[in-house]
């Protein structure tokens, strides 16, 4: 039923896109976008306004803004966190959400849930200082901890594999750059 | 020479790291950490606070606060970018970072960057509809304009592959996840 809620969500809503998309699958399609605008040094600045989903463009109820920059140690300002920081951010947020959602649809309650999140990075990578270190993180390590009933907590690993950025993050996806002049 | 700078990075701090980190690599260890808070149903909340890089513990200037959340057409309030916005805004900042120090440290001046960034992703792949759909984006675009001399272009190309997070989106990362009752 639309407007009955399990951890904040609207179960009934959630229940009837999924109804929808089986019987439409191209209703599925979404397209996410941001806009990126560099500022200076390490400041860049973020514009997320519309995305394509259920067949039209929706708007954001308000256009949310986004601020990366490093750190001074890493000859920044300050200005926001850095991008590896907002990938681990994207992480976090993924993995609640898919837990949270997930959870809900199957009439599992959570009361609280945090998470810490630490990846490693060996900065001669991005420096270009040796070739054998990889770019990004050697490894992301994620520590939930839920107040939840304790049956629930097997279930909640099995979920968190539905998490897209976990998706991404643990397998690869094709990003094709282009670069033009202005 | 500290101080100096191209496209606003001090181009003297980038090159003393350098050298520091060829002299001694275990300084180029960093780990960097968010925390996650879920408030409630798409609503999560994130801090910034400290990382570990050069040997040490360091402090951010503040402490960076980020939210995520869903549109109401997903289910949520929309008090944030959702989860996949955010991967965006980090892919966005790591290239748009990766090129502007790259370029500065081989002297090439740029005057603008900009960039839009679209993904495509199939809603029946988080929602668990259908096994052979994946659950995170199938493809990401990104299309830079950048106000610069023409013969670099070619150059930033070949400088976006250094970027941390288009490392670990277009390759993978073993992600670690835990999940422990509070």
């Amino acid at each position: 039923m639309v407007g009955e809620k399990v951890n904040g969500v609207d179960v009934g809503a959630v229940e009837s896109a999924v109804n929808t998309f089986k019987e439409n699958p191209g209703l599925a399609n979404f397209k996410f976008r941001v806009h990126n605008k560099w500022i200076n040094g390490g400041h860049n600045h973020v514009t997320v306004g519309n995305f394509y989903g259920a067949n039209q463009e929706n708007s954001h109820l308000k256009t949310h803004e986004l601020d990366a920059d490093e750190p001074p140690i890493l000859a920044g300002e300050d200005l926001g966190a850095n991008p590896v920081e907002h990938l681990l951010n994207a992480l976090s947020a993924c993995l609640t959400t898919t837990l949270i959602y997930h959870a809900a649809i199957r009439g599992i309650e959570i009361e609280e849930l945090e998470s810490d999140l630490e990846g490693d990075i060996d900065l001669r990578g991005f420096l270009g200082i040796a070739k054998e270190v990889r770019r990004g993180y050697q490894e992301i390590r994620v520590n939930f901890k839920v107040k939840t009933a304790a049956e629930n907590i097997a279930k909640l690993m099995a979920l968190s594999k539905l998490s897209p950025v976990f998706d991404v993050t643990s397998n690869w996806t094709n990003v094709n750059v282009q670069i033009e002049r202005k």
